[in-house]
């Protein structure tokens, strides 16, 4: 089954918005054995959208046509597939309600314009749309599907997941192919290939992609037909990522390291709190983002300030006076200080120099302290990142969340 | 002016890699007054690369080729070119001797594969490539400008800089086109749609887009030739702006709401404090992405528990037991309590229900309270989001900071 994406919008077209729909799109369908061949991104012009539908239609299976369905003059898509399908546009009393009942809920009074969103093309069915007031449309021409979804990347997210990929798997479930995900931190692309590539031609028929992140390398493994069966062959490609990247791999379920993180500290019924200098938060608010890590996060402090780091981690004047902010001392002082502040099993720690200003010859931009403290123990590790302070902060929170990742091991194995 | 651009290879349509070079382009072209009306991804494909080429060449006067001029097997698209423009593969020795140099340069002798790169289209004209092996290219079949480009984005980017661009704005010295940012939270896009659409017409040669972001609306306008120089025209327009929609207005120069908030408390002496609850870190995460706010912002607590709002911020345990950690008197409590542990001017809080567990008939999920302590005064207001865990933290964060901007803006009326 091939599959086309047809993206609309101004927005792609002068630069001021990056198209990651259809990269998702393209990993989704490719993930579920639909082949993408072709990727099209127009403006809000009608002419330019039907010129670019016909020879999709005519290639290709399946076309998925994202973005331009919100509620203002400059959304035009549902009206440009409803005249290029011939249906008339009808008012459609459950659409209407749904639009209401969204702002309702939001103590708004629908705007007048949304009205407009209720009318839909009488010739499409409609797949509910779990996150904004645009439905989405599959229109069935002879033996094609297209799929008209909104450019929100998160309606559009949803509406794959829920809508999309079922109905697509559904209709061939022989295109069906296994994909595993095999997440690392702290190790590059190139000595991971480096490491694997002696043993990779007896896994020639897995499709092996690296997809690096500024968090880490991912690797995606897809497989098909007897592939997918033959167990024993995957688990030897497994003993081979094990044996040579083990040490990196935090999971091997395409979870996110904070999930991770916090299954461990749950299964071992353990707490966390956690002091953040460089990293400004950002440690707490990826714990935050597992639901259910009120169980076991209890909090932190974000201490920027030497003030804030004597006042509430009781780090020591002196130690900052001698080695300075950015330094091993510090980080298991603050590590230690936040543990016992909010009397927790674990306290995990960052201090660095996030940049652009701030360096110095012997601290420079991209210099960063982690530390985690364990009932009596404490550990502190140096990291050198780069320039960019974005990027700084999420490596940062990323090699402090993996410091603690493996402290629960090594204690694991211990005891 | 229009231009077009195909990207080629396999890593765009699997979904592999997100295409962020189509972007780079399409806004460099923009900027520079050239329009671009279409970005066709394909694969390593003879057919379908030619099979795209034929119909932009018809549309457009620019054509961008990027990607697959690498040395391996699956690089075909100078390959694919030359036969497009029958013109014939010829040995250049320039460009061997450049291939040679670079490799020397790192101590490398030339692997085999890359010498391939050395045969280029009678055809073309070549275009240095500061920083690889392959060199860009150009055609011109009548009226019509083909250029080639590697996908390695630094290559590409440096290839447009020095050379694409210069020549297309020698060509076209009048396309010149002004792009303007209006950022707003707090508003859906329907809504600042209603009140500003009468007033739209006197400025149809404007182009308006609405980009909806889950923290806020952002309104972009490109203006063209005599828009740009009408700057009265360009007040009205703004004069509407600021009447129907000037609260939510966060940013004219599309900054983002911590570098404005940054900005009004740098230039007023004023240092901030941050107690977070429901977003657990990331309205800290957010303020310390500019760089220089360890100038006033001093630090915070993220508070999850009751004992951490009760030990560090001075919450009454009885205003807890009596209304709720999720409630407009803790807000306010957490926000006094966390100035007054920091010993800044201002204290901005945040507590409520992220989901997708926790909620009750009372307190659903998406409840929400942030409040902004200001030496004396603190002032709460309550907010209703949506199901999404970490779009609610999102939003969160976003109209706390929102908040913030807004009490700094009332005082200096005030004052």
């Amino acid at each position: 089954m091939n599959a086309e994406i047809i993206s609309i919008g101004n927005e792609l077209l002068n630069g001021s918005t990056v198209n990651t729909n259809a990269s998702y799109i393209a990993r989704r369908l490719h993930e579920s054995g639909v082949m993408v061949t072709s990727e099209h991104s127009l403006r809000d012009r009608a002419e330019e959208i039907k010129g670019a539908l016909a020879p999709a239609l005519d290639r290709s299976e399946v076309v998925i046509v994202t973005g331009g369905l919100g509620p203002t003059h400059d959304d035009i898509t549902k009206n440009v597939m409803a005249e290029f399908f011939n249906s008339e546009l009808v008012y459609n009393e459950d659409v209407f309600r749904n639009i209401q009942q969204r702002f309702e809920k939001r103590g708004i009074t629908m705007p007048a314009v949304n009205r407009g969103q209720a009318m839909v093309p009488q010739s499409a069915e409609l797949i509910a749309n779990p996150l904004g007031t645009a439905p989405g449309l599959l229109f069935r021409p002879e033996n094609r599907l297209v799929f008209v979804l909104p450019g929100v990347p998160r309606e559009m997210e949803s509406i794959m997941e829920e809508s999309v990929i079922p109905f697509l798997r559904k209709k061939c479930p022989e295109c069906r192919v296994q994909v595993d995900f095999f997440r690392t931190t702290g190790i590059a692309e190139s000595v991971i290939y480096e490491r694997i590539r002696k043993n990779m031609p007896a896994f020639s028929s897995y499709e092996i992609a690296f997809l690096p992140k500024v968090t880490g390398v991912d690797l995606r493994i897809i497989r098909l037909g007897d592939d997918i069966k033959d167990k024993e062959k995957f688990d030897k490609f497994k003993n081979i990522l094990y044996t040579h990247i083990g040490d990196h791999l935090y999971s091997v379920d395409n979870r996110e390291l904070e999930a991770v993180l916090g299954n461990m500290l749950t299964s071992r019924g353990l707490t966390i709190a956690v002091a953040e200098s460089v990293t400004g938060g950002l440690v707490q608010d990826r714990l935050t983002n597992v639901s259910g890590s009120s169980g076991y996060f209890m909090g932190g402090i974000v201490a920027y300030s030497n003030e804030a780091k004597i006042g509430f981690l009781k780090v020591q004047a002196a130690t900052l006076e001698a080695v300075g902010a950015v330094s091993e001392e510090v980080a298991r002082e603050m590590a230690r200080g936040v543990q016992e502040a909010f009397g927790t099993d674990m306290g995990l720690a960052t201090t660095g120099i996030a940049g652009p200003t701030g360096g110095t010859a012997t601290k420079p931009v991209g210099l960063m302290y982690a530390a985690v403290a364990y009932h009596s123990r404490v550990e502190a590790r140096k990291f050198m990142f780069g320039e960019n302070r974005e990027v700084n902060k999420q490596r940062s929170a990323q090699a402090a969340m993996e410091m603690a990742r493996r402290f629960l091991i090594s204690l694991a194995i211990v005891e």
